[in-house]
């Protein structure tokens, strides 16, 4: 199964593609999609064609995309909302199933815990996909994206859902994982 | 010239295509996209499917949309930015050229002034196009918008930035216009 991960904003994208067999991960490509400076549809018009192209030279089995955090300047949160909006019509438009997870989930899959920084999220992707040297914090990002899927980021989801009611019986998750 | 105008938004994108031949404009459609409840991924890719249709039907040759409001709530920010993003996408993957305009020049173009409730929206749109009878509030924007394009709201946009430059020399804007 191939894997493409995606890490949307407007100046900058990320794109990551995997190839999960069994339990084995491997790279397949990785790179950042920069749109120039310029009005608003056309730099849509960049990331919507740019994924659309990344689509059709990889032909992934299924798409994954972070969700993007709530910026402080409302008007950020806007302009990101716009580009990630873009990145996911560019999936859809190609019939992929998007599945959709949070930067802490992302982390919690590639490095155990969801305190990881940048630095150590690029170091765990380039270990675990065995990659000659470190990628670029966006295509980090984005392998990320498609590891956490690949190891079935959506449980982690769902663990998150039902802590306050497993707290209640006196078990509490730490790290993605459940303890005493 | 056939403009498309489009007031975007997660669960109801409203749409409204006008005819423009000299000064004189004419009704072609309008009508309002809905969403079904579900992932995100999927609403979007309704959008984007559904504004290209109204594309397909009525081949506009431009096309313009409301600049969205920053929600008090960043999460709504998030989600109305997502599904402008989607419609913006259906647009310029027809190659149309895309005009942004506020709600404040829509209203200034439709009523005259910035302060116009949605019921004379609804109204002006429906006299300035001689409808039958008053189109819904969503349709009624988008044909607003489209209204704003064909009035050469950039002038407005252009005018309001020159605001600062001409108080210094003793001109006032008002409801669009200048005055003293």
């Amino acid at each position: 199964m191939k894997i493409l991960g995606i890490d949307p904003g407007l100046r900058t994208t990320g794109f990551g593609v995997i190839h999960k067999q069994g339990n084995t991960l491997s790279y397949i490509a990785s790179g950042t999609i920069k749109t120039p400076d310029g009005d608003l549809p056309s730099r849509l018009k960049v990331i919507l064609a740019s994924v659309g192209e990344v689509v059709k030279s990889y032909t992934p089995d299924c798409a994954a995309i972070e969700k993007v955090f709530v910026n402080v300047n409302p008007h950020s949160t806007l302009l990101l909302g716009q580009a990630r909006g873009a990145a996911i019509c560019a999936l859809v438009a190609a019939d992929l199933a998007v599945a959709e997870y949070t930067a802490l989930q992302v982390k919690q899959a590639v490095a155990g815990h969801g305190r990881a920084q940048k630095a150590q999220v690029q170091e765990m992707v380039a270990r675990l996909l065995k990659l000659p040297g470190l990628p670029g914090t966006d295509a980090a990002d984005a392998l990320g994206v498609a590891i956490c899927h690949a190891h079935g980021g959506g449980v982690l989801s769902d663990l998150g859902a039902l802590a306050p009611a497993l707290a209640r019986k006196g078990i509490r998750m730490r790290g993605g994982r459940l303890v005493g």
